[in-house]
């Protein structure tokens, strides 16, 4: 078959941006910084196969039949009752909460709501590489506005819409930022939503990693400041709980959930019921806040030694976020270092360590200068001595140029 | 907020496609001749209940993680096998398999790999609401060839391929159709794959009910007839297995599936691990064939009566297609009779039975002198029961109008 058949948003020759950011390495002393997953000797396994069984046999049969694509109404109002307590989002109710294929499809489906070809809308630089893949699927003309260590650039991003009033939309993602490692300020979450009123857009408040706070206080939700309906708040399964669940949520207004729906039944008609069950159920007999203590527990050590590790080992020029929960920090290098090169050609051939270069997670894939580092997949004896090669490698690169 | 924010395949105030499909009918003697849905008593609950927990403990922790697009190499396998032996795609490779969300995931993905707004495609009428959903939202030119007794009229789709020689793609149920209930002769088979090869387009050729063939013998696939990797294979777990399996596997070339993977990728990330690894133990360790051979056998006795009710209930006039396998049967009525109005206003209010209205079937909704009737969702004696009271309100209509 010839191109001419495919839609112009499918490039065949364009390798997905999701390639190649997971590299195996085949030596016995590799130490991966490239991690999205979570812990897998933290998953609730046993609570979840009891979970399993309690929704097979709570409903018999009928637990496989085709359900409806709002999902049970039990498990829309335990989520409903999260959002109030724990997202701030008071205005939370069993009708503005949507099941979804994880956080990825609310993703995929808001672009879907809300795109044309060509149509304006602003991402961070950087940002999260798995929404940029939803994204270019609806070919939006992308707007970047810069991560600082409080968020996005507000007035960047207020420059941006005074030039080009036709944005429609912006993703965030402002807690423990994917991959900035970040938590946006609430003066900014605030100016924000401001900005979005003023300007006529809505907001994609993406949120997977937000229970997963190891110090400090947790600041209330975008979401929260939201008073004309103009931000679809976004929550997951994913990090908290399992990746294989492919359970999101989202809340939004009813006008906005129905044309959600609308849009999710012509996907893929519906969230599995028996994994929606199976949720329900897990939350009905175990506590989930208690799951996430004892996962932030066990992260916050791994939290620490990355904090102390940059601490000890980057060289002066290079400087990295100081995350207070989440999966990331990023790493700035001077401008002179490419990371994607320093990554093919010396980190991982020389060194036996990976981490994902900077370009993958701005839309125009023009900053090459950055690197995004997992440090809740790696133990702390690993942490400091993958952080001590990398320490070694810029200290050298830093030290040439100087010489 | 102002519906400028919606995209243009967003219509606000319209209805989806699917919406009043399937009625809640408040009536103690209720018949409802309206399900998509498969008989529930005959799901394999206890063998899935053990594929699940073989699946827990094979790969442990690791079973709730990510894993790839891809999924199973081990699943595939056995589905690339059952291609090759039971579909009569003799190429099926581990490499050109590919696991979506249900056939209604894959309905969507490959509309997005070829659709771009006004592209121009094909569909029989009538065809598959819950396809037409899905291509709705790529805002495509659909072009209706009508369906005959053997299946879709090839004839008039060469004509129309002559006139619109921009058409890119056709959609296709070849056996026992939904809503039709015919099934596709193999000279029309081999003809539309030659359609396709003359006049440049792709085939998806979605295969839902094909295993469930209560009389007459199985013909081979319009895959197998694919010269130049044309046909996209399309089959299902929901109708054979369960519904709330949500998996769904395609066979279609390598380079098609590449594509196809990297929309999957971006659209919800991966199938759930859990769900592939636990249906890859019960192909293991259960036979599908038998299970298959077990629903044919009581979905028979439903399929009989209700060829025997028409051949007793229908008056002069009215016309049925005669399925030989799959959930429906097709009526027709004379054109002066709308089916929508009928149902509303008689059917459903005053002798409690209901159907799917034509118009729903149809692209452009056109069409309204037809009915969709399930009867594999009731017993005998409810086929006897509802088509008595159908063949009563039909005979009542004709009779006043030839009085």
């Amino acid at each position: 078959m010839d191109n001419r058949l495919f839609a112009t948003r499918v490039q065949p020759d364009v390798p997905s941006r999701l390639d190649g950011l997971f590299p195996q390495l085949a030596f016995d002393d590799a130490i991966k910084f490239t991690a999205g997953a979570p812990a897998e000797n933290l998953f609730p396994t046993e609570a979840m196969k009891q979970a399993y069984l309690a929704a097979m046999a709570k409903e018999g049969p009928h637990t496989f039949q085709y359900h409806t694509v709002q999902g049970p109404t039990e498990l829309r109002e335990r989520l409903a009752e999260r959002a109030r307590t724990r997202m701030q989002i008071e205005s939370a109710t069993v009708d503005n909460i949507m099941l979804t294929a994880g956080g990825q499809q609310a993703i995929d489906l808001v672009a879907k709501l809300l795109l044309n070809p060509g149509d304006a809308m602003v991402v961070e630089a950087p940002t999260y590489v798995g929404a940029l893949s939803a994204f270019d699927m609806y070919e939006p003309t992308y707007y970047e506005v810069e991560l600082e260590a409080d968020g996005l650039n507000t007035t960047q991003l207020e420059d941006t819409l005074k030039a080009h009033p036709e944005i429609k939309f912006l993703y965030t993602v402002a807690d423990f930022h994917n991959p900035g490692g970040v938590t946006m300020s609430v003066a900014k979450r605030k100016r924000l939503v401001e900005l979005a009123n003023q300007y006529d857009f809505l907001i994609l408040e993406d949120t997977p990693y937000r229970d997963l706070r190891y110090v400090g206080e947790s600041l209330p939700t975008i979401k929260h400041f939201d008073t004309e309906d103009r931000v679809i708040f976004l929550s997951s399964f994913s990090k908290v709980m399992m990746p294989t669940l492919r359970l999101g949520w989202l809340v939004a207004s009813p006008m906005i959930i129905k044309q959600l729906l609308k849009l999710k039944e012509a996907a893929d008609l519906e969230v599995p019921n028996l994994t929606a069950s199976a949720v329900n159920e897990f939350l009905a007999n175990n506590s989930l806040d208690d799951h996430i203590k004892a996962l932030n527990k066990e992260y916050r050590v791994r939290q620490q030694a990355m904090v102390a590790a940059i601490k000890r080992e980057m060289p002066a020029g290079v400087t990295a976020t100081e995350p207070e929960g989440g999966f990331f920090t990023w790493v700035t290098v001077p401008d002179f270092i490419n990371t994607t090169d320093l990554l093919y050609n010396e980190a991982t051939p020389n060194l036996h360590i990976a981490y994902v270069p900077s370009k993958n997670f701005y839309a125009y894939k023009n900053h090459t200068n950055g690197m995004r580092l997992n440090f809740t997949g790696l133990m702390p004896a690993e942490i400091d001595d993958g952080m001590h090669r990398l320490g070694q490698l810029l200290t050298e690169k830093l030290t040439k140029v100087t010489d």
